[in-house]
C-alpha cells in the first residue's frame, strides 16, 4: 500500500525525488488512439516550474518530458505511457547542512522515523518536484475530456482575499498575473504582500479555488468512493494542504436546510448551488466547486531552533531557493489532480 | 470501481438499502484470535442508532447486529467477517407521496440519472442507514487498537461553537448530553437551539471535532495516500459533509511560516502543533485533531416546490422520521470511519 | 490482501464457513436496471448442491438463496447485492474426533500455523461450501451475457477419459447424467467406477473441460492480467483444483511453431484453433477451451494414521458425508468462475 | 484494470515496447534500507538477455539497467524505485514487411482488433522484451528474501524430458550448458535437437519446472488469492504459456485419495508431498514445485500464408533475429515471476 498511484482505470503510478536524476511516471489505462498535443502538456509544466516569476523560487529547471513508450507515430496506443523529467540543477551541496537536522514542519522526522533513512536532498521524495509527475498526468488527462473546463485560481494569500463569487470572475485572467488570481485589485495585493513576505524572509499560505465546468450528470460512486471525497482526498494529497471543502463547505454547517436547499428548475439543474455540483456522492450537471487551503512554506530564511537526528537543539536557517509563496505554483496541479479525479470516472 | 469497500488491509464492505430486509457487510481481514466484545459493538451501535432522544429522529429500530461468520467460540478466525442488521421498523409508505419527486439536495436526481432506476424508500442506499455498517467495522477495528484513544464531539451547532481548544475539554462528558458536547454549556445552547430548529419544521448543519491521540510514529503513506488524505476522504464520504480540515486548517493558509511552524522538543514531540500530528503524511506522534462540516438535513417539515421525474413542478413537505440535526448521530460515525483509516495502517 | 474478493468491476466478496449460520457474499458492480431470473439463480446452486445424487455427498442442503439488497420490484439497482445461503444441516459432531487433528492433505495444518486458530468443523473456511457464494455470482453474472455459452463438462475420471475433441460433443447432454459428461458412454464408465471407488471408501479425481463460445474479440490485458492468466486463476481458486491448461496446454509444449500456429481465414478467424481463442492475452473471437485438474478429495473413509497438534500420532478414518469425486458438483463451479471473468472484462 | 501492474504490497508497474526508447517500470513498496546488490540485477538480466548463446536470438542488446530513484547511497529508501533499459539494438526495418499483416498465432490481430492501433515494431508491448522489467523486479525481491531457494530449469523441449524427479537434480548444473537444463545427457540432447529446429527455420516448446525451497509455513491466503493461484496466474501471465500444474498437477487428476494423501511426520513435515508445498492455498513449509508449459515460438522462418488488416491473403516469411525456443531465455523469468509473487507474501 505504498501509495505510490493515483487512480483506478487512469492509473498514474509516479516516482523520483527532488536530487534525484529524474522525476518520472507511468500512466496505465490511457486510452488508445489519442493524438497527444505535447506542446500542452509543457505547457502545464512551465505553469507549475520553479524560477517562472519573481515570487517563486528562483531554482532553474527546464522541467521537459519525455515519453518513453505508449505513444506511437504520435498517437497513444493503449499501452502504459512512461516518462521522465530529468533533475537538471540540482545543488545537493545547499542540503549537506541538515543532513542530520529535522527541519520544523517539514518530513524529515516522520520519514526518518518511519523508513530509518532519509534522502536529505531538498527533502527527496517529500518535495514538492514530486508534483510534476501530476501535472504529466493531469494534462494529458485533461486533452481526453475537451469539453470539461477545470480552472483553478488563487482566492486568497495570507487574509488577501477576493470578495466575490467565482461568478463575478473572468478566468481567462488568471494567467495575466504572477499569482493567478483572476480578480486583477486583489493580484496585486497579493503580489505585493508576497515580495514584502520574501522580504522578510517569511512565507504565507492561502487558498486556490476550482470550478469544474460542464461535468456530466452521474460521475462518482455513492457511499465510500463519493465523487468529492476523491477530490477532497486527491487535493489533501497535494504538499501543504490543510484543508479542502467544496459547495457550501464550512459555511454551510451554519445554514438551517431551508436557507441550504437548492430548488430544481424543471429542467433538473438547480437554482442555487450550494450543493457544489455533487449531491449524494454523485454529480448532479451543476459546477462542481472547492476550495483547498494551503499552508505557508515551512523553509523560511529566518534562523529557527531545531534538533538533529540524536536529539540536540541545532540553529539552523534556510537555504537554497524556496518559494515564499506555493500557491502561484499549486494552481496547476489542484487542476491536474481534479482532472486525474475526473478521467477516472468518465472512462 | 462502486466503491463499497473501505480500506485495504482490513477491508470493509457494506451493502444494503434503508428500506431494504438488512444493512450488512463484509470485514476481510480483521487478525485472528481476537476476542470481541460484543457488547462494546453494540454500544457503539446504540449511540447511532435512532430514537436515541429527543434531538434525533424517532423512527424505532434496535439495530442489532449478528455475526454470521468469522469468528468461533468467540474468536476471530481470521477469516472473513458476515454480518447483518436486519431493518425492523421500515415505514414505506411514509414514502410513496415522493415515489416519482426529486426531493432538493437528496440525492434522488443523482441516481435516478446515473442509475436510472431508484429505491425511492428512504433515500434507499442514499440514505445514512448505511453507516450501520461502518459503526460495526469501526467498533472493531477500536477493539484492535485499545492503546489508541478516539474521541468525536459536537464542536458547533449553526453559529453555536465551543470556544475552547480541544485541550480544555474533558472527553468524558462527551456522552453525557444528548448533543455530544463536552462543553456543557454549549451543549445546553445547541440542545435548545435543535429543539427550536425543530419545532420550525427546519433542520440545521454544524461541526463534528475529533481528536485522535496516542497514534504511533510513521502510519500514513506520503505522496498520494497521506495519512490526512485518507482520513479526509473516509470523512467526505459520510452523509452530508461538506469539508475537511486538519491541524490549522482553513486557519494555518492566513499564517505565515514564521507563525506556522511546530518546533521540536528534543525528544521529537513539537512544542505547538498546528501540523495537527502528520507531518509530510505521515503521523509525528503528535495528536491527530480535525473538523468535519455538516451540512443541514435536507428533509425538511416546511412546504417546498420540487420537480418529478417528468419535469413537472410538485409541492411536497417532508413527512415520516427525520432528524432535526445530524450531528449528535454522527459523532460515533465519524469515531468509526477514523478507526477504520487507522486500523488500515495499524495492522 | 485476505483474499475473499474476486473481480475488480464486478466484484464478488465472499464470507462463511462450512458449520457457521450462513455462507454469503455482496456483489458490488452489478449494472442497475437488470430483470434477474432467480429461478437460473437456483437452478445453478442445485447443481452444485449436496445430495443430488447417488454419486456424490449425502448432506442435506436446499442451498436456498436470500437477497437482502441491490433489487428493487425485481431489478437490480446498480447497488450492492447482498445474499445469504443458510447452512442448516451441519452435523458438527461428525468433526469433534478431528477437534485437534490435522487430516492428510487437508488445510487443517496450514490454517492452524498460519491463524492459530481454526474452525475445525467440516474444514470451517475451507471448505468447498464456500463455493456456494461463487455460484451465485456466477449466476448473475450468465444472466449479464446472454450471447456467451459457458459449457464445463467431466472429461476424466481416474484414467477414463473423452477421447474426442469437444467439437464432436452434444453440450446438451452435460446434464443428462449424474457425472455431468456429454459422451454418455464415458459416462456410464465414470459413473460406474466412481460407485465402485466410493464402495472402497476411497475417492478419485479428474478434469473438467470448459468452453466459452461466443466471446468478443479484445477481452483480456495484456502483459499481466492476460485473459487465460485470470481464467488460471479463477480455476485455481477453486478447492482441489491442481493445473490449468488452455488451447494446445501441455501438449502444445511438445509441438513445432509450424504445426502449431493458427493460420488465418480471410475474415480473421483462424483455420485451426491451437491457441485456444485466446492470443497476446485477449480474445480473438474463436472458442475459449481449457481444462481443470482436480486431486482426488482428501477426506476417505479408510484407515490413516495422521497427528495432532501436539505432534502425536492418530489414527484417523473419515466420518460424516463426503464426497467420493468432486469433479459433478465441480462443473457449476468452474461455469461460475469462468462467468465471473468474463463478466469482469465485458463491463 | 490495464493490467501493467503485478503485486500488491511489492507493486511493480511497467512499460515499454520493443522498439521504443526504453523498457522500464516503478517498484512500489520495496522496504527500505537494503543494500542492493546491482551486479547480483544484471546477472538477472544477462540470463534473460538475447545473444548469449548460439540456442537463442541473436538481437544485440546489453540490457543495461538504469536506477532513477529509490536508492540513496546505495540503499532503498522505501519511496518508489523507476528504472529504465534503454533499446540499443532496434531494427525497426526489420518490421517494415509487416506493418499491415497480422501474423499468425501472435497478438497482432488482437491487439488491433482491442485498441484500433498497433506498435508492428518487433510486437511492441506483446514482445517478451517486456520482461526484461520482471526480470529487475524479480532480481530485488530475490534480495529480498535470501533464505528462500528459487530454482527454475528447462525440464522438456518438444519430446525430450528430464526423466527423474527434481529431487534426483544438481541444480548448480543449471547454468553450466545454455539449455539451462540440469541434467547433462538431457541437456545435450535439447541443444542438439534446438539447434536442428532452428536449421528447419522452425520452432519448439518445452517446459520448465520451478522448485521453491525453505519457503516459511503460511504464505498465501485461502479462497480466492490461494498461493497456487497466485502462481499459476504469474506463470501463465508470462508470453508463450499455455499450461500450469503444481505438486502431483494433472498426473494428480488421475489418482485415488488413498495414494494421493501426503501423510503427516510428527513435525509437521509429511512424507510425501504431491500436495506441491500448498495446502488450502497456505504454503505448508515443504518445497514447492509447479510446472509450466510454454508452446513453440510464432514466428519461424518458413513462408505461411497469412492476412493483412484488409483481409488480404498475403504470404510471409520470418525475418530479423528470433529464438527457435524460448525455454532457455525463459527461465529467468520464471524465477522472477515465482520471487515477484512469494515477496509478495513475505512482506
Amino acid at each position: 500500500m505504498a501509495g505510490n498511484t493515483f487512480g483506478n482505470i487512469f492509473k498514474l503510478t509516479t516516482f523520483g525525488e527532488s536530487h534525484g536524476d529524474a522525476i518520472g511516471g507511468i500512466i496505465d489505462g490511457c486510452p488508445p488512439g489519442v493524438t497527444l498535443d505535447m506542446d500542452a502538456i509543457q505547457y502545464e509544466l512551465n505553469r507549475r516550474k520553479p524560477g517562472q516569476s519573481a515570487i517563486v523560487t528562483q531554482r532553474k529547471e527546464n522541467d521537459n518530458v519525455q515519453f518513453l513508450s505508449g505513444i506511437f507515430e504520435g498517437k497513444t496506443t493503449g499501452t502504459p505511457i512512461g516518462f521522465i523529467v530529468p533533475n537538471t540543477n540540482q545543488k545537493s551541496d545547499d542540503y549537506s547542512h541538515i543532513k542530520d537536522v529535522y527541519r520544523p514542519s517539514h518530513a524529515d522526522y516522520t520519514y526518518d522515523k518511519k523508513y530509518g533513512i532519509r534522502d536529505y536532498r531538498g527533502g527527496g521524495r517529500s518535495s514538492a518536484r514530486e508534483t510534476i509527475s501530476r501535472v504529466v498526468g493531469g494534462a494529458i488527462a485533461k486533452q481526453l475530456m475537451p469539453d470539461i473546463k477545470i480552472n483553478a485560481f488563487v482566492s486568497s494569500v495570507g487574509d488577501i482575499f477576493i470578495d466575490k463569487p467565482y461568478q463575478a470572475l473572468d478566468f481567462s485572467l488568471i494567467e495575466s498575473n504572477d499569482v493567478r488570481c483572476p480578480d486583477l485589485d486583489t493580484a496585486k495585493k497579493m503580489e505585493d504582500y508576497i515580495k514584502q513576505i520574501k522580504k522578510e524572509g517569511d512565507t504565507v499560505g492561502g487558498t486556490i479555488t476550482c470550478v469544474l465546468q460542464n461535468v456530466p450528470v452521474g460521475l462518482g460512486e455513492p457511499v465510500f468512493d463519493k465523487l468529492h471525497a476523491e477530490l477532497g482526498k486527491a487535493m489533501l494529497s497535494i504538499n501543504a494542504v490543510k484543508g479542502f471543502e467544496y459547495g457550501s463547505g464550512f459555511c454551510g454547517a451554519k445554514m438551517k436546510g431551508s436557507e441550504h436547499n437548492d430548488l430544481f428548475n424543471p429542467d433538473g439543474t438547480t437554482k442555487s448551488n450550494l450543493s457544489g455540483g455533487i449531491q449524494g456522492g454523485i454529480s448532479n450537471g451543476m459546477d462542481i466547486y472547492f476550495r483547498v487551503a494551503f499552508k505557508p512554506v515551512a523553509t523560511i530564511m529566518q534562523k529557527q531552533i531545531s534538533i538533529d537526528n540524536m536529539g540536540n537543539e541545532v540553529e539552523m536557517q534556510g537555504r537554497g531557493r524556496h518559494d515564499p509563496c506555493v500557491l502561484p505554483r499549486a494552481v496547476p496541479i489542484v487542476e491536474a489532480m481534479a482532472a486525474l479525479v475526473l478521467i477516472d470516472k468518465m472512462l
